[in-house]
């Protein structure tokens, strides 16, 4: 029998779960929930019903497992601890410095009700952070590095087209190479923000717009541009949509230690991704960590979890026996 | 308090566990467990007894985990059941075919006997098998590639130095670049053995042997050189131990995979490593699920257990509280 999936939110990552879930066939969709008007709402999943987010209660029985797939600004502080009432879940939930608040809200709701959530789980927060733990663990005496990209930071490409005269934008993010060879040569640098990445933005102006204002705006925004080495290309928004439309991302985490009696011997530990679809792939991370949750509950585990918390075994379709056998 | 650990075998690895515990703060070194005469052997940490293997039984109430450091071949398939019966107990077992056979009788016994054992810690198998696990488990459309190197095999070393007129050796297994390249790229090649990597040999003759003639023989020898490029380099002793007395190893696990509903964005997970000293760096890992191995056991765990089985924070001096806050 399947692992029954419900979708909770039908926007990028949404789509991401439905894409996922058909990747693996021990899961199975069996609806997807939206605050829209389900007839409005046309999925690639055939025979899947769409169903509007108030009746959700009525699924209670027939889902495993809820993803949830809203963002994390506002949406998965309030959605989590609620459908942890109802449902095992698992979300993205990805600001940092929030994660200890939402996981006590997450946890009270789910123990309280017997399921199971597990929070922050795609690749940064989520692999990013297993790579952190285990490299930390392993290297006590050492120094972390991560470098993001290349690729499209949703946040400031927001950010540009908040701006008077700009219509479209692309932001991407970009490692320095010069500062991940470093890195990578365990060197252990000391690197300010504006050395470990660029920023280049392809902008499309409304007409009549003064490209050069809009550049200097760009350029001196604080916090999201002003201490990085940022470059600005005017473009058609023919040209957008045809070369920048994808969402491309990735990264490296890199621990760099010492070890020997007097710290005589240098190791460099490296986790890195190059994905063509950021959704698509945290998507396919989420989908594990659902089966995971499916798991835990079934042995009757209560409350939330992180990737932290989880066995690499529960991640798989495999069984142990052939893991061990195979890929241990 | 802090966690009492014994060494069982002082080779490189035990050599490893030692320095390894003095860079943990909450492991504590209690006693180390020769075969040979203790009398003979001088260790580094001052205080701590060396003691004749016979008189382990003597230990069993006075060491939390028990890390065994003899070699896969004769030692560990003996050693890990016997001693699992008294301690729990961490090795590095790596003939991965005998993995299945080596995991039920460990686990037997360390059932019997109230004790946690976990098999097969260090790199490979240990992280590249978590590797392995995570970007399978995520990616279920791909193919895996592993690269060992730019390293010394001491496999290879060893069969160089079995050939009649060779004095000493060091033998290094190279990834071939173009092969990587292609890998990280993306491509999905399909690599021979001959693709994937090459074997730099460097040997000190005996008086009077013939060089072409060992030549020969390594470059010919079946299994460890005959279906790789290998370059044979004669040296002096003196250069040898000059150039070559390190044990530098390392190596990529990458996975290539396709998500969407087409198989329309590849994906690539790559989890590298960089290391000066294999050993050192093996033991660094060991140490580690010896702290998984006593949290488990406190928590009442028994059997056998692999990397595979244990969640990432068991392997971490930092609380739970301290890994979401920090590392997350």
């Amino acid at each position: 029998m399947s692992i029954r999936i419900g979708i909770l939110g039908y926007g990028n990552l949404g789509r991401g779960v439905e894409c996922a879930v058909k990747a693996n066939d021990d899961l199975e969709l069996v609806a997807v929930f939206t605050r829209r008007d389900p007839a409005l709402l046309s999925i690639k999943t055939p025979g899947v019903p769409v169903v509007n987010v108030s009746d959700v209660e009525e699924w209670e029985d027939k889902i495993d497992v809820m993803i949830l797939c809203g963002g994390s600004a506002t949406d998965l502080p309030v959605q989590t601890p609620h459908y942890a009432k109802m449902f095992n879940v698992v979300d993205s939930f990805d600001t940092h410095a929030r994660i200890p608040e939402h996981f006590a809200n997450v946890d009270k709701a789910a123990k309280e009700n017997g399921h199971v959530g597990i929070i922050s789980v795609g690749w940064d927060p989520g692999l990013f952070s297993l790579a952190r733990v285990y490299s930390n663990a392993i290297l006590p005496n050492g120094k972390d590095y991560t470098f993001w990209g290349r690729g499209v930071s949703q946040g400031h490409s927001d950010a540009i087209r908040r701006i008077e005269g700009v219509a479209d934008a692309r932001q991407y993010t970009v490692p320095v190479e010069k500062a991940l060879a470093a890195v990578r040569a365990g060197e252990n640098p000391e690197l300010s923000t504006r050395e470990k990445h660029t920023r280049e933005c392809y902008v499309v102006l409304e007409d009549g717009a003064d490209a050069a204002k809009v550049e200097q705006e760009i350029k001196t925004m604080p916090n999201y541009f002003a201490d990085y080495d940022t470059t600005v290309h005017f473009i058609s928004q023919e040209e957008l949509d045809k070369n920048h439309k994808g969402l491309p991302h990735g990264g490296s985490v890199i621990r760099s230690g010492v070890t020997g009696h007097d710290g005589e011997n240098k190791h460099v530990i490296e986790f890195k991704l190059d994905l063509d679809s950021n959704p698509e792939f945290t998507t396919s991370v989420l989908v594990c960590y659902a089966r995971a949750a499916y798991r835990l509950a079934k042995e009757g585990v209560t409350g939330c979890k992180t990737v932290l918390d989880i066995a690499p075994s529960y991640l798989s379709a495999q069984s142990d026996e052939e893991l061990r056998a195979h890929l241990l």
